[in-house]
């Protein structure tokens, strides 16, 4: 692996893939903070707007320092801080730092799906943020694609910037729209694929992969293998994992044989790996995070 | 009319509707700041972050103020906002409590699309904001319904707050995923307006309107008529008039024959109806609102 795949200007696949190489871990792992869940020594004190939100970035940083020797990437939930309003998005900014500055690839969950200058806005938003010391820049984001290349298009416009589409997604209620049938017996998740790929060959690295990849839930197995061929040359987010049901045989074909290709994330069976009243809660998220990297690690042939 | 439908605890489609006809337009002013198209009184002084923010938070309630006896709906866009961090949110707060002082209705455009506790995460960012004074509540939020009801369910669980789902949006590589044939033969923007619908019917209002509407774009008429029709309890919020091309032949199959069911939304052609330099921009604006105002409700049978 040519070293200059992990520096700031390269490409973003190279660049993640690179860091999963190093780790044999295609794994991420998802920032969801939610208060009510936080450790009981960092949920002690008053409990005003502020302390909350303190206590969800002073958790959200002795996470990232728990799990950064496992993992390669961590996906930061934005609705988690957006929900505590600009105090929120504040300390979103510096979790983001802490997260890169511990050498993790970080993809800002924020699923923006707009078009034309509110696209352009919503890339800088992530990718060009005001020169203020709060602010940081995700490796990449999550994107909607239902509009089509005009909402996906702005955010591939840096070279060392990605974004994964919502191509099919782990919910129960996605079927009704993301499995009906097209004319063509594609469903519409296949046709989204279609787009994402054709979009997306325009932008492919070193190692094959474009800095266009893709969502697709860990909970769809029959899906997923489709969803692989028809998409060669993306990265699959796999979000699902773990707490949302998906387990090794749901997770398999996202990888292709050489054991690239997807990026398994693992989010409440994680960050949560502890009681509440747990003093020793640092090390139980640590011991989880690397039982999520051996296991998908081995499910890719990597370890 | 009874007074209560336009009270704080009333139903969204009701209230919106009380305020339409009063003003006897059934229009909404896009609020899309861009720092580099405000009148250049604003424009003066240092360029940085806290000046642009500031400078765009100014003509924000200046607009606000200058179409406030026109129409009865403001949409402000999120990205235009969140392009500046925290700062930027921190002031949309603000200008969102300026929309409500001058009793417009305020539809917050920030088309989130998540499921579970992120979803409800999102809807409290804009529903439930944090006990601080610079953060307002919006009446209606805009969402993506590519995730199914898991993403569109926890918009409507206050009865006074309503949402618009995109069904069908005005950007010309929207076909590529919504015009897409089924094979029952509907499009793909058929299929999610009859989730939209089949949704939306928990939540009907006293004028028979649901606080679940939808977003169909101006710029296609053929699919406005076929959604008109499956979705005859949704309010459709219609961007796309004026600057991105639609007409009045465009809008009016958004309408039902009684002149109520649509919303038209106009952005750049009212907020930018001045030249830079023109002092009398505040009066520009206020005359393109009337215009907007005056058009829309003859076509919608009105006036």
């Amino acid at each position: 692996m040519a070293t200059n795949t992990s520096g700031p200007g390269s490409h973003p696949a190279d660049r993640l893939l690179a860091r999963i190489d190093r780790l044999k871990a295609p794994v991420c792992v998802g920032l969801d903070p939610v208060f009510e869940r936080l450790p009981d020594e960092l949920r002690r004190g008053s409990d005003d707007l502020e302390t909350r939100v303190s206590a969800i970035a002073s958790f959200s940083c002795a996470l990232i320092e728990a799990v950064c020797e496992q993992v390669p990437c961590l996906k930061i939930q934005a609705a988690c801080f957006e929900r505590y309003g600009y105090l929120g998005v504040k300390a979103m900014g510096e979790v983001m730092r802490a997260a890169e500055a511990s050498d993790l690839e970080v993809i800002l969950d924020f699923k923006r799906g707009d078009i034309g200058i509110s696209a352009d806005h919503y890339a800088a938003s992530a990718f060009d943020p005001p020169t203020d010391e709060t602010c940081s820049q995700p490796g990449w984001v999550t994107i909607n694609a239902y509009l089509g290349a005009d909402g996906i298009k702005p955010f591939l416009l840096r070279p060392d910037r990605g974004a994964f589409a919502l191509v099919r997604t782990s919910n129960p209620s996605s079927d009704a729209i993301q499995e009906r049938k097209l004319d063509d017996g594609r469903t519409v998740a296949e046709a989204v694929a279609g787009e994402v790929a054709s979009i997306g060959s325009a932008h492919i690295g070193q190692r094959g992969y474009s800095s266009l990849g893709a969502v697709v839930g860990a909970t769809k197995p029959q899906a997923a293998l489709r969803l692989r061929e028809i998409m060669p040359e993306q990265l699959f987010l796999v979000p699902g994992f773990g707490a949302q049901g998906g387990g090794a045989d749901d997770v398999k074909p996202c990888f292709k044989p050489d054991g690239t290709g997807a990026i398994i994330t693992a989010s409440r069976s994680v960050i949560y790996a502890f009681e509440p009243g747990d003093a020793n809660w640092r090390e139980a998220v640590t011991e989880a995070a690397a039982q999520l990297a051996e296991r998908i690690g081995i499910i890719a042939g990597l370890r």
